[in-house]
Parts: C-alpha cells; structure tokens; sequence
C-alpha cells in the first residue's frame, strides 16, 4: 500500500490526496504537522531528506518528492495524463507555472495570514505577494477566456495543481469574486467525479502522526 | 524551424538553448532583451501572454513556455529523457525542485547583485536568498555524495536544469568551493558531448531582434 507523509491543510498534500481519491487508489496517511514544524524533524528527513511534505512512499521503498513530480508518477496511465506530447508538455507548463508563479504569492499569503506568528511584521512581504498572485490570477483568467481546463482539452493534474491553492486564495487575501472564469473553473473541477474536499480524510487506513512506529 | 525567444544572459533560456545544441536541432533565436524590459513588451505578449521568456514556436505556430516544460517536450525519444516512469517522476522531481528551491534565490541574487538597480536597497533580501539559496547547494550536495546524475543514472534533462544557475551561482554571491560534489557534477555536465556555455550562439540562423518582422 502507498504512504503519504502530509498534513491536511497543506496544498501541496492536498493534490495527491485529490488525485489518489479521483483515481480510487487506497493509501495511508502519516501526519506530519507543518505549525510543528515537523517536516524538518530528523524523524521525516530520514524519509524525505529535503524536508518538504509531501512525501509518498511505494510499498518497496522507495519515496518521490515534489508534489508535480508524485501527480505525474500516479496519473501514467489514467485519463489525468494525456496521451501526447504536446498536450502532456501543455500540463507541465501549468504545473510550472503554479510551483514557480503561483504558489510561492498565493500559497504564501494564505499561510502567512493563517498559520503565520505576526502577519503585522509580513504586511509588506504580503503586500508583494499580492501583486503577483494577482498577476497569477489575472494569467488563469485569461486562459480560461479561451478553455475549459488548463494544459489539455480535459481535467488533468494541471488543473488538480492548480485548483489546491486557488480554492482557497481568499484566505490569502485574494479576491476571486474579480476572476469569474477562475470562479466557474473552480466549481467545474468540484464537480468532477470523486472530488475531495480540503480537509476531507482520503487515507483507507488510520491515519498515523510521524515517530509512530509502523 | 524552430524558434527560440529569449537572451543570452538568461540561465532559464540557456537550459533550451544548452538542449538543442545537444540535440543538434537546428534553429533560430529571437533576442528578447530582459534589462530593457522586452518580456513585458506588447510584441513578446502576442507570443507569450505571460511574458516570461523563453518561449519555443513550433514551425506549425504553436507556443510553448516555462522552461521545463520546453526541456520534457524537446527531449522524448532521446537519451536525455529516460524511458521508464519511476526515473522520468525523479527528474521531474528534480526541475520542480530547481524551480521552487533553486532558482528563486541563486538565479535572483544573480540577477540583482549583476543587472539590479541598486542591491544596496535589495541588501536584506540578497541576504535573505543567500540563506536559501545555500540550503538548495546542500540538498544538491547530499545527493551528488551517492549519485553521479539527477534524477536519472544518467545525464538528463534534471542535470540540464541544474547546471544553468549553478554554474553562475558564483555571480550571485555563491560560493560552490563549499560544495565538493557539486563542483565535480558541474564538471562532469560541461564534459558532455556537445555541451555550450552561456553566451555561445546557437542559433543556426542569423538572430533576429524581437519587433523586425519575419
């Protein structure tokens, strides 16, 4: 059975554990608490030596990291991965984008007005950050002008990547009500069969806090 | 032909250019001056709507960004893209890494301490991105003390994306004496058949200056 390390409130996680839900595949979670800081804890660098959730762990071993590089890895094969080059380059290209535009002014915002010790000391980091998310917005929208889904002619783990953090942009200050192709993306990708919410358990088995022996 | 928008200067656009010249395709490049701010100009946004170089048009008019997503669809079918989906997962892993993890601080604080206005005004975010950028060379360094190769047991499209900002990392402020690993990985990457270095032409057609009509 597949291991996810990962808490649920984190994005990142959130899109394995959306697509593992949307491909039906049973797995465990083992909780690794971000507020706790633990995923820099010697317990998970011994899994992950980079220190970042998520993590996934095969039944042999071996672990992938980067929540791209594990939504590429589990969609081969199924109707989340297209089946030619240009329309899977079209995915990555998204999937670039929402790590390297997106996720870094949206994500961030959302953590440091939630989880984050003094958003009074950030105001001009979050001040920054929401002129690029907006920008990050403002790319969707454009698109989505044109297209129903990013990357390929249908739901794809481009639209998984970027669905986690925007659902929840407004808890990063962002404003979607300005972005209404974004908005009726957002409640097309709800709709697709088997869709999770954020903080909606997938793991098939207990779930696990890290340190416990397995 | 293909067609390549992007500068020299630009370590995103020299992992394409670094590619093709290793791939022997043939092509022509088209100068989008970053320090006069052409990226962001009207022209260049009626190839790419984001505005960020490098940017590749297929002879049939298609475009394509984000520098890693260019690398995956250049490289199927040759020996720079592996063949079986464990190892593709780990070299994804890898540009979704130097996207993240890398090349936000080595490539920025090159950016800012060559082509910025005034890094004395950037001093606490160089100094902040010093921080990371080290933690990125680390994590590089613990890798290459088992491994010949990123992602794959060979030279690949994750090394490609690697070398671009490592090699000039000394530029913005870094010093890879400290990274004995990463020194001979750099070493062994500029050995490789075909290998260019930044400011080498590759272009097989005169450059065209982005605006001359073609």
């Amino acid at each position: 059975m597949l291991t996810l390390y990962g808490n649920l409130e984190s994005g990142n996680v959130y899109k394995v554990r959306l697509l593992l839900a949307q491909l039906d595949i049973p797995h465990r979670r083992i909780d690794v608490n971000q507020v706790r800081n633990e995923p820099r804890s010697e317990a998970f660098r011994a899994v992950n030596p980079i220190g970042k959730v998520p993590a996934l762990r095969l039944e042999d071993g071996r672990v992938l990291s980067e929540s791209g590089a594990i939504l590429f890895y589990l969609a081969q094969g199924s109707p989340f991965w297209p089946d030619n080059a240009w329309d899977q380059a079209q995915v990555l290209r998204w999937m670039f984008f929402e790590q390297y535009s997106h996720e870094p002014y949206i994500a961030v915002n959302r953590y440091l007005l939630r989880f984050g010790q003094d958003p009074g000391a950030a105001a001009q980091r979050i001040a920054d950050n929401a002129v690029k998310g907006n920008q990050a917005l403002e790319t969707m929208e454009r698109h989505l002008g044109g297209h129903e889904w990013f990357g390929a002619d249908r739901y794809s783990v481009a639209d998984i990547a970027l669905y986690a953090y925007t659902h929840v942009a407004h808890e990063g200050g962002f404003d979607l009500t300005a972005y209404p192709s974004v908005t009726a993306w957002l409640s097309r990708a709800r709709a697709r069969p088997g869709h999770i919410g954020l903080m909606q358990e997938t793991s098939t088995e207990p779930v696990w806090r890290l340190g416990e022996s397995l």
